[in-house]
C-alpha cells in the first residue's frame, strides 16, 4: 500500500517536472490556467465556456457571431448535431445554397449571400418551405402588394408580408410614402409647417464645444413632425425629452429641441390644458412655467404646501414624500417611482442613508466623485423624472425645478436674481446619449451630469404649525469631455436644504445690540468717573477718553457674549426641542453676521483681559511688619545706623513668607481651568454632546455608526460649546466656594490669617488713591518667635484667651477697601521715590555700588514706620476713617464720599483685594476662555484642537502673570526674587 | 398699461376664486393635480402619460393590455388612426373576425378566440393573407409537416412553420418526441441512466425548510439529461449553478443538483480535463476541489503565487488583480469581470473606496445593511462569479472558495478544522431565484444572500519578496425568510484581510520575555538586598518575601512594557516602511496576547507605583535648625524651661518657610503632566498620528475625507501611542533639565540654597538606616535677621567673601546620602518617641491636656541638638566619615559598606534626595501614565478618552501625594498643617 502511494507520488512529481520542462515556465505551479478572452480566440477557433480558452472548430467550421460556438461554413449546411458536436457537409453544386435553417440545401431564384443564403431583391419575401412547413427545392422572392387593401411590406426577417406602418396608410393611402409627403423616422408625414433644417447640435456650453448628436439627428425632425402632426403622446414626450437635454435652453432660434417644443407648444394652445395648469398643453409635458417676471417668486412664495411637519408627538410627521414620474429617452412612461429610494441621487451609499434625505429638518448633503466609466455603465442612455410632492389621498403637488445652466436667449437668467428666474419642470441625471456623434452605438464624446442638486425648502414666515412653501429642485448640470475612461472622475452632490426667513431674527438681535449697547457706553461712562475718583484726577484728558474706550472694550464684549451666547441657546433650544416646525436653523451664508458678532465679542473681551492683567502687573503692595524688636534698646541702636550690633533685630523671614504666599496665589481661580477644558471635552467628544450640534431636529447623543450624519451649525457648535462652558465654569464655582473653600482650603483666607498670625499688614493700591488694606496685626503682640511660643498663642486664639483680630477694637474686620487722601498719598510717594529709582532689589551679582541698596532698605524701613504710624492715628493730619459702604455704592463700584480730609477705610468681609489677583475676575477669565475656545473651534471644526489651544493659552497667561507679577511684587515690597518660589 | 396690468390681476384672482369656490377645496393652491397610476384607472380608461391621469377611451375601445392607449373592443376593427385618436368599426356577421393586425376583418375555418380572432387547433399555423400579402377573405389552419425532411412545427407566433428542435431531430427522427425517449424542458431525450425523479427541493439549512423551487423542478432534469446526453455546454454550465445555489451541499443522494453534478462528473471522467488540472473534467464547470483530508493546506500553503507585493520604491506593486468569469443562472457566459469595479461588493459604495479593497496591505472591512426590496429589484436572477487571480500574460489562477455554509454528507466540514476542508469553486452574490415556489414570476418566500464576503491572503513565512499564498474567497450565505418587504434588511459584509504565521513572533517574543524575567529576578534580588541593609535587618522573613514580590512586580512590568513598547514599535515601524512585503500586521485574533502582556504590564506597574507612593507618604524627615540665640544668655535661660523669658527666641519663621517648601516641591515632576496629555493628544487627534495606526500599508498623516479608512490595528494604537507618549515625554525632561531648570527655575537646586539660607539642615530617612541629608548650615552664622543683614550676607555670599556651603570645609558638596549607623538610628528612635507616641502636632481645637504638646516641643528641641551635635561631630560614638559613592554601587544602587562602626556620608551631588518625590520617579510615574492611556484606549478605541481619564488620574493621584504628604510632613516636623499652604 505504502509503496503504491510512493510510486503514484513519485509518477505525479514526474509528471510536473516533465510539464515543467516542457513549458520551461518560470513557475512551476498546480493550478495556472492560460487564460483567455473572446477577442484572443483565433479564427476558426470558439470560445469554450468551461474550459474558458479557445478551442478549433470542425472541419468546415467556423465561430458564430458571438464566438461561443461554431457554425458551419457558408455553403455548409448541418449534417448531424449531437449536443456540441457538430458535423458540415458541403451543399451539392445544383442546391448551391443553404437554408435558412441551416441544415437543408436549397436552389435560389436570385443571388446568392455571403453567408451562403439566398438573396431577395428588396420588397420582396424569401420563401423557403410552403405553408406545411415542407422545404422548397428552390427558395422563390414573392413580392409584397403594397396597395390598398393589402397594404403589405416585408416584415424584418424578410420572410413574410405584414400591413406596413398606420403613417404611410394615413398619409399616402399605400406603403410609399409620395412626394410632397416625407419619410422620416420611419413614418410619412403629410406636408406641415415644421421647419425641416433641424438643428441637430448639442450645445455644451461649459466646454463651448457643440456637437452634432446622433440622436438628434435622427429623432429631432421625426418626432416633432409626429408630436405636431400626429399628435403622438410618446412623441411628444421624446420631443420635450430633447429639450431638456439641451437643459431647457431656447431662444428666438424655432429649429432646436426647445424651439420646436415651443413652436408645437404654442400651436396646440386650441386643444386646452391638462388639470387646469395653464402651462402644462394638453399630449405636451409640462416643461417651463411661464417667463412673467416674478413669477417664481408668486409660484415659490404665495401658498404654503397644504403638509404640517411636526418633530414630536402624536402627529409627528417629517416625511417628505416625494415621487417622480419616469419617462425614458423615447419618450415612453416608465413608472412613478418614491424617490426616497435614492433615485435623484448618483452617489451609492446605503438606502438607510439615502432615505435621511427625505425626513424633514435633517440638513442632507453627500458628495462624492464617480467614476465616469461608471456613469457611462449604469447610463447607457438618460431617464427623465418629474418630480412631484406626494400629498396623498390622490394630490401630488409638481416641484418646481431651477435649471442654472438654462439659457433664456443666451442669458443664464436662472443664475440672476429671482426676480427673473425662469422655473421649468422635468431633469435627468446623466445624459450619455446626446453626446454620441457618430452613431448611437459609438462612445459618446461628451457626456452631461447633473452635479448638483439641490432640494430647498423654505418655511412660511411665523408659522406655528410647521409650513412651507413649495420645494424648489435647483439643478446644475455639468459637461464632461471624455479622455481618460479608466481613471476620469465627476464630482456630483445632491443636497436638502432648510431655510427660513431670517430677517426678523436679525432684527431682534440689532434691537437687543443697540439697546445693550446704549447701557454698555452709560456703565462705562460710571466705571470712567468712578476711576477719575479713585486716581483722584479731575481732569478729562486723553487717558480718561483711553480708560473710557477700555472699559467700554469689557462691556461691549460682555454684550456681544450675551447676544451670540443667547442667539446660540436659542437655536438650540428652539431647533431641537420644538414640536411642530416654526423655526429652522440659519444656513452658513445667513450665518456671517453671528460669526462676526462672535469675533468682535472675542476681539474686545481679548483687549479687557490684556487691560487688566497689565493692570495687575503693574499694581502697587507693601507688606507693613508690626513686629518691634524685643529689647527696648534696639531702636536705638538702629537709628543710630549700625544694625549689625543690635543683638536681636527682627527677623525678615515672616516678611518672605508673606510675600512668598502673596506671589502662590496670585495666579490661583475660582475654578480648575485645566480641569474645565478636560470636562468640556469629555462631555462634547465622548458623552457625544457634539451631536446636539448636527442640522437635523434630533436630540440624541449617540448615533449608531451607520446612520447618516449631517453637517455641523455652526450657530449650534457655538451655543453648544459656550453653554456648556458656562454651565460647567458655573458648576466649579458652586463647587469651590460652597464644598471646596469651605471643606477643605481657601487661599485667600489662609492669607489672611497668616497675615494676622506672622504679625503682618498688606497695603494694595490698585489705584492712586484707591486700594486694599489687609490688616495683620498680631493679637499676642510678637509672632517672631520659636515653636512653642508660636503653639501657645495659636492655642490661646483657638480658645478665645485674647482680643480679636479686627483693626477697630473687638472687632474681627480684616480687611479693607481704602480711599486715600491725596495728602496720604503724595507722603507714600516721596517716601517711594528711591524705591522706584531703582526698579528692583539689589541683585547680588549687579551690586556694585553699595548706595542705592542702603536707601531702599532705608526708604522700606521708613516706609514701613510711616505706614505703621498711620494705621495707628499716629499722623493728625493723614488721619482715616473706618465706614461701611453704602449698599448703593457696592452694587455700581463707586464711592460717593472723596476723602479730601481724612482718608476711608470701608469695611470689607468679601475679600475684594482679590480683585487684583486672577482669583477676583473669574467672570472676565471664564468668558475669554469660552470664547477662545470657540473661535477656534468655529475655524476649525475641531473640538479637540480648541481644547488643546484653550489651554496652551491658560497656561501662557498663567505663565506670563506669575513671572511679571512675582517681578512686581518682588521690585515693589522689596523681597529678593529667590524667596518668591 | 397699469391699469391693464391692475385689470389682468383682478381676473386672474377672480378665476382662482371662482375655483376655489367651484372645487371646495381646503387649500386652494394653483398647483395641485390630482394623481392617478396606471392601476387607479377604471374599465374602459387609459392612462394618459402626458396629463398624468385617466382618460376615457374612444367609443367601442379598451384599455390595452399596457394601460397606455387604446385598442379596439374585441370584434371591432380599426377604421381610422389619427395620432392618438383610433376609430374603431364593428365587423360585418359574415366576416365576424378580426384579423391579426387589427385592420381587416376575416372569417375563420376554426372558431373564434376570445380577443375575437381566428383560432387554429395544435400543431396548426393560422394563415390570414397570401405569401404577397393579399388578405384572405378566410382564414386558413395549415398543419406543419413534422415528417423528415420537413421536420416543421408551428412558430412561437403561430403564423408560419419551422425547423423543430434538433435534440427532437436527433433523438426520434421526428418533430414528436415518442417512447421511451423522454421530453423535459422543451427537449427530446434518448432514455439514459439518469434518475428521472429528481429532487427540486431547495434545503434553506439555516431556516430548516426546504423549499420546492419553480427553477429546479423546471430545469433540474432537462439541463442534467441535456449535459450528459447531448454534452450541451450551457446546460452544463446552469445544473452547476444549481448546485452552487444549493451552496455545494451534497450527500450519497444523488438526486439533488450537486448529486446529479458529481454523477456526470464521474461518468465524464474519459472525456479528460480541462487546462491540465485533475478536478476541472471538459465541458463541466469546476465546481469542487477534491475530497482528500489535507487537501486544503496543501492548495493553500503549498505555492506562492508568482507576484512580488511590494510597497514602495520604483518596483511598487500593490493591486491584487482579481477577474472573475461571470454566467447568468441559465449557464451562459456573460463576460470577464474586474472585481476591483466592486462587483463581488454588496454594499454601495464609491468606487473609489470600492477599489482599495483590492490594494495589497490594507484591510478592507465594509459591512451595510441592505433593503430585501433593494435586492430584489436589483438582483432579479443570481450572477455566478468563477474568481480567479490574474497574473497577466495570459495567465490567471483560480481562488479556492470556502463555502461555510457546505454541507458534506450532513456535516459542516468547512466550519471545522483546516484538514476536513472541502474548497470549491463559483459563488453567487444574491439569489432571488430558486426561493420562488409557484413559479417563476411569483415573489421568492426565502432569499439566499452571500452575506460575508471574506479574502484572506497569507504571506509566505520568511519571505523578503512580498511573496503570498493563494488567496482564499471564504463565503457565508444567509438564508432571508421575507417577511416585510418594505423594511426588512440583512446585513452584509465584505473583507480582505492579510494574515502572516505569527509563531516565530511569539516565540522571540516568549524568548526575550524569559530572558529578560530571569533578569529582572536577579536585579530584584539586588534589591531585596540593598533594601534589607538600607533596614539594617539580616533576617529573612515574611516582610523581605513580599518587598521582593512588590520589587520583582515593578522589575516585571518594566519588562513586560519593554517588550509591548518593542513589538508595538517594531510592527510600526516595519508595516509602514518596508518596501517589499515581509511582514503583515496580527490580526485582531492574534494580538490577544499582546493585550494580555499590557494588562500585566499596566497591573504590575500599578503595584509598583502604589508601593512607591506609600513608602514616599510615611518617609521621616526632621529640619535641623543650626540657629543660636544672639545674646549667650538665652541658652541657660532656655534649660531652665520657661523660655517665654527669654527675650530673642529663635524664629521659628524659616522651619516654616523650608517645611512649606518642602511641601511645595513634593508633588512637582520633570515633566508637566498635564502638557503631555495635552501634546500627545494634539499629535494624535489634530496631526493626524492616528492614521498610521490604520491597518494599511500608507504612512501619510492626513487622508482625505473621501478617502476609505481601513479599521485600526490594536498593535499600532499601542505601538504609536506609547511611542508618542514616551518620545514626547522624554523631550519633556530633556527641555526641563537643559533649558528650564538652568535658566529658568530648578526647584530642587532653589531648596538645596534655601536650606542654606535659613541656616537649617534637613535629614531624610527613607529606610530605617538610610537616607539623605541636606547641609543647610549659614556660612554666616546668623541667617534669623533683617532685612538688611540678610541682603548683605546674600551679597558678601556672591562675593565669595565668605566660606563655602559644604558640610566638610571648603567644599560645596551640600547634599548627602547617609548610611546611618544601628546605634545613632536608635538614639533617634528614642528621642522620637514622644512624637509618634501622639500623631502630629498639637491642633488648637483638641488640645486639651498640655502635657504631650509640651513633651513633643521637648522632643523636638532635643531631637534639634541631638542631630546638631552629632553633624559636628560631637559624640565619639556616634560619629561618622564622608566619602565618595564607587561608581558600581551608584549603577546598583547598594552601598557595600555596612556602617557598623561610624555612619556613612556619601556625596550626592545629584540630588538624589528627590528619589522621595514624585520628581525622583518620573521613571515609574510616565510609563505609568503611558500604561493608564493606552489600556483605556485599547479599551475605548478613543485617544480622546484615554487622555481625559489620564488626567483624571494624575490628578487624583497627586492629589493623594500632597494630601497624605503634607499631612506626614506635619507629623513628622511638628510644624502646624497651616502653615504648609
Amino acid at each position: 500500500m505504502a509503496t503504491e502511494t510512493l510510486n503514484a507520488e513519485i509518477r505525479r512529481l514526474t509528471v510536473i517536472i516533465l510539464f515543467c520542462i516542457k513549458f520551461n515556465s518560470l513557475f512551476c505551479q498546480q493550478f495556472i490556467i492560460s487564460f483567455q478572452t473572446i477577442s484572443d480566440c483565433a479564427v476558426g477557433h470558439f470560445y469554450d465556456v468551461s474550459g474558458l480558452s479557445c478551442v478549433k472548430c470542425g472541419p468546415n467550421q467556423r465561430a458564430s457571431v458571438t464566438g461561443l460556438t461554431c457554425v458551419c461554413r457558408p455553403g455548409y449546411r448541418v449534417l448531424t448535431t449531437n449536443g456540441a458536436s457538430l458535423t458540415c457537409q458541403q451543399c451539392p453544386p445544383n442546391f448551391p445554397a443553404v437554408a435558412e435553417d441551416g441544415f437543408g440545401c436549397i436552389r435560389c431564384a436570385g443571388g446568392l449571400s455571403e453567408e451562403g443564403t439566398c438573396l431577395c431583391p428588396q420588397g420582396t419575401v424569401r420563401v423557403e418551405r410552403d405553408i406545411q412547413g415542407n422545404p422548397l427545392e428552390e427558395a422563390r422572392c414573392d413580392a409584397c402588394n403594397g396597395d390598398d387593401p393589402a397594404f403589405s411590406v416585408p416584415n424584418n426577417n424578410g420572410d413574410s408580408c405584414e400591413r406596413c406602418q398606420a403613417s404611410f396608410v394615413n398619409t399616402s393611402r399605400s406603403c410609399v410614402c409620395t412626394a410632397p409627403n416625407v419619410l422620416a423616422g420611419g413614418l410619412c408625414f403629410p406636408p406641415n409647417n415644421l421647419p425641416s433644417n433641424v438643428n441637430p447640435n448639442v450645445n455644451f456650453a461649459e466646454l463651448a464645444l457643440p456637437v452634432q448628436s446622433a440622436w438628434f439627428l435622427k429623432n429631432l425632425y421625426s418626432t416633432s413632425s409626429a408630436c405636431l402632426v400626429f399628435t403622438n403622446l410618446t412623441a411628444c414626450q421624446a420631443l420635450g425629452n430633447m429639450c431638456v437635454m439641451n437643459m431647457h435652453s431656447f431662444s428666438s432660434v424655432s429649429n432646436d429641441a426647445c424651439g420646436l417644443f415651443n413652436l408645437i407648444f404654442r400651436s396646440m394652445a386650441a386643444l386646452g390644458t391638462t388639470q387646469d395648469i395653464s402651462y402644462w398643453r394638453t399630449n405636451l409635458p409640462w416643461l417651463y412655467y411661464g417667463d412673467q417676471p416674478g413669477l417664481a417668486g408668486r409660484v415659490l412664495q404665495t401658498d404654503p404646501l397644504p403638509i404640517e411637519f411636526s418633530f414630536k408627538g402624536s402627529k409627528k410627521n417629517t416625511a417628505i414624500k416625494l415621487i417622480s414620474a419616469v419617462y425614458d429617452v423615447r419618450g415612453e412612461f416608465l413608472r412613478w417611482e418614491n424617490t426616497s429610494g435614492g433615485s435623484l441621487q448618483l452617489c451609492p451609499d446605503t438606502a438607510v442613508k439615502q432615505r435621511e434625505a427625505y425626513t424633514f429638518g435633517t440638513a442632507y448633503q453627500e458628495s462624492c466623485d464617480m467614476l465616469v466609466s461608471e456613469l457611462l455603465r449604469a447610463y447607457p442612455e438618460p431617464l427623465f423624472y418629474d418630480v412631484f410632492v406626494d400629498l396623498s389621498q390622490g394630490e401630488a403637488l409638481p416641484v418646481p425645478s431651477l435649471i442654472l445652466n438654462q439659457q433664456y436667449n443666451g442669458r443664464y437668467v436662472n443664475q440672476e436674481n429671482m426676480k427673473n428666474w425662469y422655473l421649468s419642470r422635468r431633469m435627468f441625471l446623466v445624459d450619455t446619449l446626446s453626446g454620441r456623434e457618430k452613431s448611437l452605438s459609438s462612445q459618446p464624446k461628451v457626456i452631461r451630469v447633473a452635479a448638483n442638486i439641490k432640494l430647498r425648502f423654505q418655511l412660511v414666515p411665523g408659522t406655528q404649525k410647521g409650513q412651507v412653501f413649495p420645494p424648489l429642485l435647483s439643478v446644475s448640470y455639468k459637461d464632461v469631455f471624455l479622455r481618460d475612461l479608466a481613471t476620469q472622475t465627476v464630482s456630483v452632490s445632491f443636497a436638502v436644504e432648510y431655510e427660513m426667513d431670517q430677517n426678523e431674527a436679525r432684527m431682534k438681535t440689532d434691537t437687543a445690540l443697540g439697546v445693550m449697547g446704549g447701557l454698555a457706553v452709560l456703565y462705562s461712562l460710571l466705571k470712567t468717573v468712578s476711576w477719575k475718583r479713585r486716581i483722584s484726577s479731575p481732569l478729562v484728558d486723553m487717558e480718561t477718553m483711553l480708560k473710557f474706550l477700555l472699559f467700554y472694550a469689557g462691556d461691549l464684549a460682555n454684550v456681544f457674549f450675551c447676544i451670540t451666547v443667547g442667539t446660540g441657546l436659542y437655536w438650540l433650544i428652539f431647533s431641537k426641542a420644538q414640536q411642530y416646525v416654526s423655526v429652522l436653523l440659519p444656513l452658513r451664508a445667513q450665518e456671517e453676521r453671528m460669526v462676526t458678532y462672535i469675533g468682535c465679542a472675542f476681539a474686545l473681551k481679548a483687549i479687557q483681559f490684556l487691560h487688566k492683567l497689565i493692570l495687575q502687573l503693574s499694581v502697587d503692595i507693601f507688606l507693613i511688619d508690626w513686629e518691634r524688636p524685643r529689647s527696648k534698646a534696639s531702636r536705638t541702636v538702629h537709628a543710630s545706623g549700625d544694625p549689625k550690633r543690635d543683638p536681636s533685630p527682627v527677623s525678615i523671614w515672616r516678611t518672605y513668607f508673606v510675600a512668598n504666599e502673596w506671589n502662590e496665589i496670585q495666579t490661583i481661580r475660582k475654578i480648575s481651568p485645566t480641569f474645565q477644558v478636560m470636562a468640556v471635552l469629555f462631555f462634547l467628544e465622548v458623552v457625544g454632546f457634539s451631536n446636539l450640534a448636527l442640522r437635523d431636529p434630533w436630540s440624541t447623543l449617540e448615533r449608531p455608526p451607520q446612520a447618516y450624519m449631517p453637517p455641523y451649525s455652526l450657530t449650534l457648535r457655538y451655543g453648544l460649546a459656550s453653554t456648556l462652558w458656562l454651565c460647567i465654569g458655573l458648576l466649579q464655582v458652586v463647587f469651590f466656594t460652597v464644598f471646596h473653600e469651605r471643606f477643605v482650603e481657601d487661599k485667600i483666607r489662609q492669607f489672611v490669617d497668616l497675615c494676622s498670625i506672622s504679625n503682618i499688614s498688606v497695603l494694595l493700591l490698585s489705584h492712586r488713591c484707591f486700594g486694599y488694606y489687609i490688616h495683620g496685626r498680631s493679637v499676642h503682640g510678637h509672632a517672631d518667635t520659636n515653636m512653642e511660643e508660636m503653639n501657645t498663642n495659636l492655642k490661646r486664639e483657638a480658645e478665645s484667651l485674647c482680643g480679636q483680630r479686627g483693626l477697630l477694637p473687638n472687632t474681627d474686620t480684616q480687611t479693607f477697601q481704602v480711599s486715600l487722601s491725596s495728602r496720604l498719598r503724595q507722603q507714600y510717594d516721596r517716601i517711594r521715590e528711591p524705591l522706584s529709582r531703582r526698579n528692583g532689589p539689589s541683585r547680588l551679582v549687579d551690586a556694585s555700588s553699595a548706595n542705592p541698596f542702603e536707601q531702599s532698605t532705608r526708604a522700606y524701613n521708613t516706609m514701613n514706620r510711616f505706614l505703621g504710624s498711620v494705621i495707628d492715628h499716629a499722623h493728625r493730619d493723614m488721619d482715616y476713617i473706618v465706614k461701611d459702604k453704602l449698599f448703593f455704592e457696592r452694587v455700581i463700584g463707586m464711592e460717593f464720599l472723596e476723602p479730601n480730609d481724612k482718608s476711608i477705610f470701608y469695611n470689607d468681609e468679601s475679600h475684594s483685594f482679590s480683585d487684583v489677583l486672577f482669583y477676583g475676575n473669574e467672570a472676565t477669565l471664564l468668558i475669554f476662555d469660552t470664547l477662545f475656545f470657540c473661535v477656534v473651534d468655529l475655524g476649525s471644526q475641531s473640538f479637540v484642537l480648541a481644547a488643546i489651544l484653550t489651554y496652551v493659552q491658560q497656561m501662557i497667561f498663567c505663565w506670563i502673570r506669575s513671572a511679571l507679577g512675582r517681578r512686581n511684587l518682588a521690585s515693589k515690597t522689596l523681597v529678593d526674587e529667590r524667596f518668591l518660589i
